[in-house]
């Protein structure tokens, strides 16, 4: 059993489903960009092609990288934990630097087309998990970097950060999802009904994206597999407090 | 801090959290009435107005009830496990039933329209979440009540159950989304962007039923508002084993 094993060894079973998340990541970014080659003509700045560069963007940023930026803890378990938070955090910047370009291309997309903003369900949803994202983004970094808090209010908001950091990962993955359907119904209509390829395609990417989202909560699920507190932290470092289960009843 | 109370007393901010859980999810309830009463001419089992069943039933059954049956664990602290457990299991009985009318209702129609069965993301995710559902009932059923298991495959099952069921439950509230934008955009269409009455009311009802999932989630996750083992359950029930943490580290 996992429980186990020392501090710093790695569970048995985590690196396959590591491995599984990358995978299963790495297949909903190449299959967005197939279906936006194969099926709406590419990819540009300029033009039409200019609202293809938001789902792809969407997608790299809040879901695969935002997803990896989640598993940080779980994948560099023997590293400082000083230098596993900064990568925690700058996956984090990457994501929202990637979005932030898929965001203004929608919006540059609709005032040239004079599109009305902001009126589905997918936008509010998508205008709502930014924010959220940006917010949790800045009080994270402001707790646990720079300037950091104090141990107490350190490990009594790290429990919030990590619930509502899996959950707007959770909403960003549903965002896709009311994206992607809004996509295809604009374009197929009435045709989407007729089992034509790209609505094929884009149910099972639709499918991949919640697989996704699904094996990342799982891995961070796994109260054995969470990073554990290293001997040489607990002396050195004032992030000790952080790692614990604080003031949880079953670190009495 | 709650953590600091005995085992058979209930968290001061519970209560809260589970009355606003109620209000939301009676809210999602009453206003899918609402959008059907005002904008899609109310609810019948003949003609067209058997589609609407579909939605109400699945509100009701697979977002209110699931959601309620999750939260039984949190809200009955004081009652035998037996009785909490049935609780759990019938409210799910319940769900299953009204979602089934409400698939049965879909079915229906379609096949009285002629209109093609599962091609849409929507239904894909409707059918797998369905079939999910049934499963990790009749598992958790098998396992549970009866004939029921070992204590070593409870504790071991307890945590995938528990996964699982929040995982099933969200996919749900994922799917209702994906449901409610078909349903705007099938009959509103390009009307959508300019912010009709229904499609307002529709992006509310999109934005709660997200709520009501996030409300249910962090009840769910808060570690200090489990339901504590009884004394009396510990020496007198089979069920001790699982009411623990099982083999994770913090229960070394």
């Amino acid at each position: 059993m996992e429980s186990r094993l020392g501090p710093v060894s790695t569970p048995g079973a985590l690196p396959y489903y590591v491995a599984f998340s990358q995978l299963l990541g790495l297949t909903v970014v190449a299959m967005t960009g197939a279906w936006l080659g194969l099926y709406r003509g590419g990819i540009a700045w300029e033009g039409t092609l200019q609202f293809n560069v938001h789902p792809l963007c969407m997608v790299i940023g809040m879901i695969f990288l935002q997803g990896d930026a989640l598993l940080v803890y779980r994948v560099f378990r023997k590293e400082a934990k000083r230098t596993t938070k900064v990568l925690h955090g700058l996956l984090h910047v990457f994501a929202f630097i990637i979005a932030l370009v898929g965001l203004v291309a929608v919006f540059d997309y609709h005032k040239k087309k004079s599109y009305a903003d902001l009126y589905s369900l997918h936008s509010w949803f998508g205008i709502l998990v930014f924010v959220l994202y940006f917010v949790q983004w800045f009080v994270g970094f402001s707790f646990f970097l720079f300037p950091g808090a104090s141990f107490s209010l350190r490990s009594r908001y790290r429990p919030q950060h990590i619930f509502f950091g899996a959950t707007i990962f959770l909403l960003s993955v549903g965002t896709a999802l009311l994206g992607l359907k809004e996509a295809l119904l604009f374009k197929l209509g009435s045709q989407y009904s007729t089992f034509q390829p790209e609505g094929v395609l884009a149910n099972v990417l639709g499918l991949l994206l919640a697989c996704f989202g699904v094996t990342v909560l799982y891995i961070l699920a796994q109260a054995d597999w969470k990073r554990p507190p290293q001997a040489e932290e607990q002396a050195l470092s004032m992030d000790f407090k952080t790692l614990t289960e604080g003031d949880s009843p079953s670190s009495q």
